[in-house]
Order: C-alpha cells, then structure tokens, then sequence
C-alpha cells in the first residue's frame, strides 16, 4: 500500500512532496515530536469561550491583522478560499448591527415558553456595542467550479466557518475573547456594512479583551444547557 | 461601560462569572500569559494539512477517542452540540464509501474542462481505503428551537464544522494527518453507514499516519491553485 501511495506521489507532481519518517507509535508525535504543542493546544481548545462581555481596552489594527493570518492558514474546499473580512470600528454601524441583532433576538425570544422564555429574557447574547472590534465574515462565492463541491455545495460555506474556528483558537491564545453572533439578519448586515458584489455575511464576531473569566461556557454558568457526552458508534 | 457590563454579570448569575484582571497591553496575553502556547497554537495551524495519503499504519481506538474529545470544547450555537461521529475501521463499509466517492468525482470531472480537466484527472482527492480510520460526522439536529439559530438556521451545521475544525488540530499535533472527502453524497454515505433517525453525514473524514509531509496545501503544490491576500475592508 506503502507503494502505491508513493507512486501516486509522482502523479501528483509536488515539489515539495516526499515521504515521510512517519511510522512511530501513534500518539507519539514522531512526525513533528511537538508534544509540547499537543499540551499546548488543548489548553486553546479548552480556554476558548463565547464571549459577550468585554473591556473598553482598545485592540491595535497590527492586533487585528494579525489574527487574520488565520485565514492565511484556513482549510478551504478546492484551495477556493471564498471569503471576504470587514473590520468593523465605527460606532454608528456597530449601532445598526446591534439595531439588526435586537429585532431578531426579540423574534427568537417568542420561541421559548414559560421558565425558559424567562431565562432567555435574562440572557447576554452579544458584546456588539462593547467590543472595540466587530468582524462581518462573509462567504464570497468563487466564479466557476470549484472542485470538492458537487456533492455538498454547502462545503463552501463550511471552508469560511473554518477559518472563523482558526481565528477563534487564534485570538484566545492571544488572552483576547470573541463572541460570534448568529441572531444577525444576514440581508440586514449587508445594507449596515458594504460588500463586494455576490458576498453573503456569515457571521459578525465581537472581538476585545473579556471582561469576565469563564470557565465553562456561558450558557452552562446559566442553566440554559449542559455538554454532553459525544454520541459515537463504532464499526 | 465596565460597570454596565458587571452589572450584567449578576443577571447572568454564573456561578464562575467573575471580573478578570485582564486590560494589559494587547497581544500581550496578560489575561493567561501564555505566550509558548500562542507560538505552539500557529505551529499547528500553520502545519495542518488535508492529507489523502496515508501509511498503514494503525491507530488505536484509545488515540481516536482522545482526538474525538474535540468534539467536548468545540463551540456550538446555543450549546446545542448538534452532532453525532461513526468511527468506520470495517474496510467493506469504506469501499462502499469509496465507490460512492468515485460516483461523485466522475460527475464533477465533466464540470472542468481542457488542461484543467487533465490536471483534475491527475489529482488524488481522498484516501478512503488507504487510511486506516474513517469518520463520517454527521448533523443531528436537536429537537426544538435552538438559540441563536432564528436568523441563521444553518449555524447549527456551523457549529459541526467548527468542531470537526478543532478535531483535524488535534490529529495534526499528534502528528497525525487528516483530511475531509467533501466528495460524498450525503444520501450515499446515509445508506453506507446506520445513523440515528434525523442524522444527516456532513463529512467523510480520512484519518492515520500521513505518507507525505506537506509543505504546503496539496492543491498548491501540484499546480491547482494559489493561496491568496486575505481580501479585508476596515471601517
């Protein structure tokens, strides 16, 4: 098999392909021996939180671009790399996404009940005002065919959730915080934030320096829900 | 602003909620003052590769199920963790995967045409059969209203993405190689593998020791495609 994965290798025709010394015991980190990266990651992975709360403290443009290399870095179905970025600073759109985001949490709202309804009216959902930074990401549809996507166009979509995960790790490891708001109306984002021709928003980040330490998610801290153990089978 | 959102804090009534000493220099990391980690985190995100050939290699049930422990710090839209993993090691259900596979790519073929077309032709887009663990993640979608998904319905699929993102981290800090066939037909792999009633398959995921130590994506190497500037507007 070994054999017939190295002559794929000449097929493919990559100047920078060769084998591996790959072979070690799994978990091992023979490839790269980074163990102290793996250790390092999951302290990323388990600090990372949805934040709504944030300091005045300013967040510099080198801070910001910085972050964005993430994208630099992202998967993306076919190397398409279809999105677009808008730093958001100005107060008066800040003002109209959070005027967007307080039309559709109250429609939201109307689809909870008794207790949860009373919980749900007690809940922080975004920091759009308090954080400094807010980050409109949309998916920019390449021209063409884009390979990968024939069977699950919505693979496009899910390139540009990936790198916003990327930029997510990227930020917590910097001690910053990002909330990503989903109770935004993509067609309101478009007329609050100008966008190239096709670009549809996915997502508005809340990005700044959190004002609280969580140690859990949020929503567990407040009863509204609880993790659970992954559902796996094994075949 | 700070007192605003500290008396926010109390409606909240999270018991971890507490005010950070965070509001040093950005970048800083003054809130966890782990700079290695930073560093560690993009050594990652910079070495993490969609990878279609793999060695035989094994890889114990025990290092699956530690890399699957994504899936308990990845974020989901209101907590709702809307997803479900099948670990395929039985080779006769990846050669009905991989049959379904090559369905698929001989439909997208016929979208590219000339040099391009020959290119495709050349490429290797998965390693169904030669890696040694497949994991087809699919979306289970809750049972009623989900917060946060009013305006966006379709961040519950997000929040699959997102994890499946932190899970190919975590392979490639064990030195481990993963890559996503988005070359599947959901309805295919449904019929391939028994899912719980409402599952939908997202992903076919390709996971095992890697053959080939990437540079750089793939598709960049051999010619298909170039990664670009990040396009950003400030405002």
């Amino acid at each position: 098999m070994v054999a017939e994965v190295r002559a794929g290798v000449s097929v493919l025709g990559g100047s920078s392909a060769g084998g591996s010394a790959a072979g070690g015991e799994p978990g091992s980190g023979s490839r790269r021996g980074h163990d102290d990266d793996n250790a390092a990651l999951w302290r990323v992975l388990r600090t990372r939180r949805d934040h709504r709360h944030f300091l005045p403290t300013p967040v510099p443009d080198e801070t910001v671009a910085r972050l964005l290399d993430a994208f630099a870095v992202a998967p993306s179905v076919g190397l398409s790399q279809p999105w677009h970025v808008t730093v958001v600073r100005d107060r008066a759109v800040r003002e109209s996404v959070h005027a967007g985001f307080r039309q559709v949490r109250a429609a939201e709202a109307d689809r909870f009940t008794g207790e949860r309804r009373t919980l749900y009216d007690s809940l922080r959902l975004e920091g759009i005002l308090q954080a400094p930074v807010g980050l409109v990401v949309s998916h920019l549809p390449p021209g063409g065919p884009v390979l990968g996507t024939t069977s699950m166009p919505a693979a496009s979509e899910y390139s540009v959730v990936s790198a916003i995960t990327l930029l997510w790790l990227a930020a917590t490891a910097e001690g910053l915080g990002m909330g990503w708001v989903s109770l935004v109306d993509p067609a309101h984002l478009s007329g609050a934030v100008p966008l190239p021709p096709g670009a549809r928003p996915m997502a508005y980040l809340c990005l700044g320096h959190p004002a609280l330490d969580l140690n859990e998610p949020l929503l567990q801290s407040v009863g509204w829900g609880r993790r659970r153990p992954l559902a796996v089978d094994w075949m």
